[in-house]
């Protein structure tokens, strides 16, 4: 129980850290001189906490405002701002409705007038007026997102789909200037991917659109193809970034808590992008040859796993990757691996992540159920369930990336 | 050039440190009274090397032995030591060929003889006289090698279609006594699952021999389904057996060499066991996020790796593992990684394993090459070779896994 008391301070604080309110305050503080108006944007998991941050921040000075987030993210109403719920990781017609005003918005901006644009993980679902037919879209969507296809390949195949990505979103709001603060969840802080880059000239080309599309064998119309064969803005004058937040923070955050509970931290990595079960898999091996340990220790890693679908279970990256882990750390009874998703969601689950220890595959055994078979079905979600190794936060309001933490005591 | 001269010194130390020599003379000096006379019987990778330590060791005291090693093995004669080599991985004829002459040897012992019993990695394909037509078992092990069936696996079905593993060979040799030397060669020394324990009391049940053959589909005549239900001996009097040698010393000696080249080192795990291309993508990772380190730092693991084929190229684990590193270390300037079987071959080929650094996936980038491709075809020998990223030891004389390094110096 300490140690599960442990993560749970471990979550908390590296959750702390990684909230966006600071990050956007800071921002905003090297926001330029504007003889016009302020007009604000936000997209993506946490626009309305960045939104209710920087209309706090601007005050009477923010014109108009429109701020577009996940289902259930809106917190409450945010003065001069006008708040949109809409379907995440499938984009659905509220987030075209609400991208259609945004668009509106910028594209009767003046030249002396500044659009603060607030970008968080998730935007590419979320800020959409798409260049195709929206249950065409969709279906792309939905085979990009069981293809096993990374972030940045997904976003180089969605923006030539869009009217909005890709950097056409700055494009419209010209001659006004953007000021664009990133809360950054792609490992590296590749602006041009980030929510699928709406305000950054993108630096993907056709032909890596086209090659994406062979890879994984996506179904497209003539008129989607044409799209994928349309090249995108090289370079945007109006346009000024600040990114904050990084999944680094989140580990260097965790590092010190461990530290503080009495954890010697081995910082791993925080841009971990191998396959989930394959990362728990190494993580538990690490674990069985530090069980003699005699100082407690703590293996930290942050960044994105994939999931390469074959089953039809539920769950997500995270509770997959504490699910695989479990097998190997059966019959350990010093050892505890947690891995959660920094924004609170992990896959379509309203779980964060998965915690396991020792007695996690034992427990599974006496009901009958089997790792393996489990992991063949990627039905972590009601594996993790069943053992009380789901991870609940909520909504976090922050997005950078996921959180893996190994932690063992001397027994 | 600094750190590929490292990665060899390294390599030295930890191959030299996990030499059975030493470890045969250390554990024959445990060699019980014998009244009767003394033979020997050798099966593995390190068959060889074991028998000519062995026989130096007891001298005239020796009266007859069977060394049964991989082709290419054999190093010379070896005083009252009949020498055969033969088919590994996949046995053949000249496997059956030899083992029966040491079958018959085995039988025709006394009661105060002893036979001196060496055990090394490679003994399940090079130690066979199988109960059903060999072709059958060829096939058999042909769809297990493939399977992605891990050797505990592979070593439960195999001992049930053989008359001599599973214990049944000790078995053959009662009422004279059995001194078992093994140089372990699988994850937690499994005494039973080391060479399918040809002189070992068998755990595994028919229940988990028929769920293994059931889960990997496997093509079984009635007569190998029959063998499959037959129970293997579960206690065996006239066994004692010493353990030598195993990839924590392989670790160990990696780990001081590391220490006095003047590396900060990071022993990870003993036991890595996940999948070999995303073990590489792990450690890449790693490398990606210690390379603004300002002290040279090692990274270290044991064990081995698996790999699922999908396609008809040619390499081993340790390769497949190295090259899908290549990709994440790619424009890292100050990092190399090698990983190698420390047996000296590394799947079906001539190679022990490979080594790879930032400039790798641009080597291969500009010759045309996509490592994702390659991988895909599972292809690691070709890629490396063509980047002088393979490593050739030949036959090392010892089998406990594989040591995986990653080194990393300040820029």
């Amino acid at each position: 129980m300490t140690m599960r008391k442990d993560a749970e301070t471990i979550i908390k604080a590296a959750l702390h850290a990684a909230n966006p309110d600071t990050a956007v305050r800071k921002a905003l503080q090297n926001l330029p001189e504007v003889n016009g108006k302020i007009f604000l944007a936000a997209i993506g998991k946490a626009a309305w906490q960045m939104s209710a941050t920087a209309a706090e921040c601007l005050g009477e000075r923010l014109s108009e405002g429109i701020c577009i987030t996940k289902y259930g993210h809106v917190m409450g109403d945010i003065p001069h701002v006008a708040c949109y719920e809409a379907g995440h990781p499938v984009m659905d017609e509220n987030s075209v409705k609400a991208s259609e005003a945004a668009v509106r918005m910028a594209e009767n901006l003046q030249a002396d007038d500044l659009l603060v644009f607030l970008v968080s993980g998730g935007g590419s679902a979320l800020f959409e007026v798409p260049a195709i037919p929206l249950a065409e879209l969709q279906d792309i969507n939905r085979q990009l997102l069981s293809s096993g296809a990374d972030i940045v390949e997904m976003n180089t195949i969605r923006k030539r789909l869009s009217l909005v990505k890709g950097g056409k979103f700055a494009g419209l709001a010209a001659p006004a200037r953007v000021f664009t603060v990133v809360l950054s969840d792609i490992i590296g802080d590749p602006l041009d991917m980030i929510a699928s880059g709406p305000a950054c000239a993108d630096h993907t080309t056709c032909q890596e659109a086209l090659a994406i599309a062979e890879k994984y064998h996506l179904h497209l119309s003539d008129h989607a193809l044409a799209c994928l064969q349309t090249e995108t803005p090289k370079e945007l004058g109006n346009v000024e970034t600040q990114i904050t937040g990084s999944v680094r923070q989140l580990c260097a955050a965790a590092e010190d808590t461990c530290r503080t509970l009495g954890y010697e931290p081995h910082f791993l990595t925080a841009s971990l992008n191998c396959e989930a079960r394959e990362a728990g898999r190494f993580l538990a091996a690490i674990a069985r040859d530090h069980a003699d340990t005699d100082k407690p220790l703590a293996f930290i890693c942050g960044g994105e796993t994939v999931v390469h679908l074959t089953g039809k279970g539920l769950g997500g990256r995270n509770q997959e990757l504490a699910l695989a882990a479990a097998e190997g750390l059966a019959d350990l009874n010093n050892v505890l691996l947690f891995s959660l998703g920094s924004d609170g969601t992990d896959g379509p689950t309203d779980a964060a992540g998965g915690i396991v220890d020792g007695t996690t595959c034992h427990q599974l055994l006496e009901l009958g159920c089997s790792i393996p078979a489990l992991l063949a079905d990627n039905d972590s979600y009601h594996a993790l369930q069943k053992c009380n190794g789901l991870l609940m936060t909520g909504p976090t309001g922050t997005n950078v990336n996921d959180l893996t933490v190994l932690l063992i005591r001397p027994e």
